[in-house]
């Protein structure tokens, strides 16, 4: 018996990454014996930042569904599968736009932030304004009870759980109790399961992010790697070898506490404190246990792009399953709606 | 060969009255033959301000449908079908919604007159908000080149061949020509194709409208067509029989001049002038010629009354040719985007 469904997704953005696999892939995997899950390609979500450069969306939704399953999500205990594969979420995301409030979007934290950030003013698309009522569908098309997010996703599921409560309230049965009435729940109202994620900056110390070219990937190679990891910065006061280090600045150090072997990541601080060892071969470790920490990721990985079918047959029968699931709730929503005809 | 392809539609309100008569369903009639044409019911449009009202759509669909087909919308010529019996319009609506700016569509007028006559405010929904991007997928998805509208709906289509223009600028290759390159056009650009309405009020002199209780239904009884033309306001200014009148500002005379023989138009005004014929009288002329006028249109209704199968025959079809058509687009669209795995 399994604890509820899970909904959880990410676009589609190629290679992943150290910050992908730590901080949502890992997670994911960990869940996959106690939920029923659901992971999605969101493609239609990447549209809206990159509506212009959809030649590389093939690409790397290959590239993302091949380190995700190499990083351990498993297509046998779980569905795995394309956004747009599903047109009935486009069809959900329709029938929210019409109970959910424009000034409700427009005081959405992360919506604010983005228009912002890029600067958009007014060219701001439709397309990112309702991208939370999309994930509302995404999510509540396959009636998930569980969504793991982390802290900064809370506001976007609150949206979630408002169109779910509103959905039942407006379409749902009247139900007697003992008490009075109440309504059929047709969509359930998810619950977050906030997922402790470690914090992993990028070589230079930012946020990991492909567009900052500061990331690690799942299928760097050893070269690549050393390359990386040596352009990392450690504690910039210390400066000669006999300098002692503070490894608590360092992100060599961020880096060995996630990967490496507890006596390593102990030797490596005290020895950092005393000068007793140098950056460069502080570097060499973490290179070799990032090397280790990677190789059965990446034969995984290499097997599956020996046979290019396996994943147009992973993402096909997910594709299926998903279907299966959408279409069965949508047949409800459009019987509570009384748009069955 | 026909001159192009046209698409129309209207929401789902019911029993259709002279307004939509005279406004719509005639000028739709008599494109048929010139036109390949495809007539949607907007049942989901309607969803943007009745979206606590949807018991009534099923009814509302048939008796709207009804009353087309009565009028002479024949499905013989045309397809005549339901918008959500095709899904795809929702997938191009959002595909559509992220290459469409928010202040662009906060910028159109009849967006802007709905917030305020409706009092909406900030509870102003997504889904009227992106009614545009909608209207946009209804037409472009059939690839229709010509659209019968009115002049306050230009500023709709207007937005309608922008998106057009746009996505083909976006995703149409580039083509070498003469004088230098172009885009493919994927969608085209539609005309509109404006057609002259005559105006006609509600028996209070405003607008007709369900709403307003002001309507003369085309399945109205000649019972009920007395009833209403008898509450018509004639001439204020005409207290009695012997005072002459002004047809001019008589609702009746409005009346008169659309639905009457050009010889008793005639024959009303000049007496009415002259004092010589009551408003009486002059409304009982009226209410023959009503009736004479609705008598085939309520013969074709009795004969799809009796046989309720012959409508859902109908939308089935219409769902049929349509989906044809629209899937064949979306598959163009899909390709164009890069989004066809």
């Amino acid at each position: 018996m399994k604890k509820g469904r899970i909904l959880s997704g990410s676009r589609p953005t190629g290679r992943q990454h150290l910050g992908h696999l730590k901080g949502i892939l890992e997670n994911w995997a960990s869940l996959q014996d106690d939920y029923e899950c659901i992971f999605e390609v969101a493609d239609w979500h990447a549209l809206t930042t990159k509506y212009n450069r959809t030649y590389e969306l093939k690409d790397n939704i290959r590239e993302t569904v091949i380190d995700w399953i190499s990083a351990g999500i498993d297509p046998k205990k779980s569905i795995i599968f394309v956004q747009s594969d599903v047109k009935e979420h486009a069809e959900l995301a329709l029938l929210f736009s019409m109970i959910v409030s424009v000034g409700r979007l427009e005081r959405n934290p992360t919506y604010k932030e983005q228009v912002q950030e890029l600067n958009l003013g007014d060219s701001v698309s439709l397309g990112l304004l309702s991208y939370p009522v999309l994930q509302a569908a995404d999510i509540l098309i396959y009636k998930a009870d569980t969504v793991p997010i982390g802290e900064d996703q809370l506001p976007h599921l609150e949206l979630t759980r408002e169109i779910a409560r509103r959905f039942n309230y407006l379409y749902g049965k009247v139900k007697e109790n003992g008490d009075g009435e109440e309504r059929e729940e047709i969509l359930p109202i998810p619950e977050p399961l906030l997922a402790k994620v470690p914090r992993l900056p990028g070589t230079d110390r930012r946020k990991m992010s492909k567009s900052y070219g500061n990331a690690i990937y799942l299928a760097d190679s050893p070269d690549e790697i050393l390359k990386k990891v040596k352009s990392m910065i450690t504690d910039p006061q210390r400066v000669r070898l006999k300098d002692p280090g503070d490894p608590e600045v360092c992100t060599v150090y961020d880096y060995h506490k996630i990967f490496s072997h507890p006596e390593l990541v102990e030797e490596c601080s005290t020895k950092c404190r005393e000068a007793g060892i140098g950056c460069a071969k502080c570097k060499q470790y973490l290179v070799e246990m990032l090397v280790e920490y990677l190789a059965p990721i990446q034969k995984k990985r290499k097997e599956l792009e020996a046979q290019p079918e396996i994943i147009d047959e992973i993402l096909e029968n997910g594709k299926e399953k998903a279907t299966k699931i959408a279409r069965q709730t949508m047949e409800e929503i459009r019987e509570a709606m009384h748009l069955k005809r």
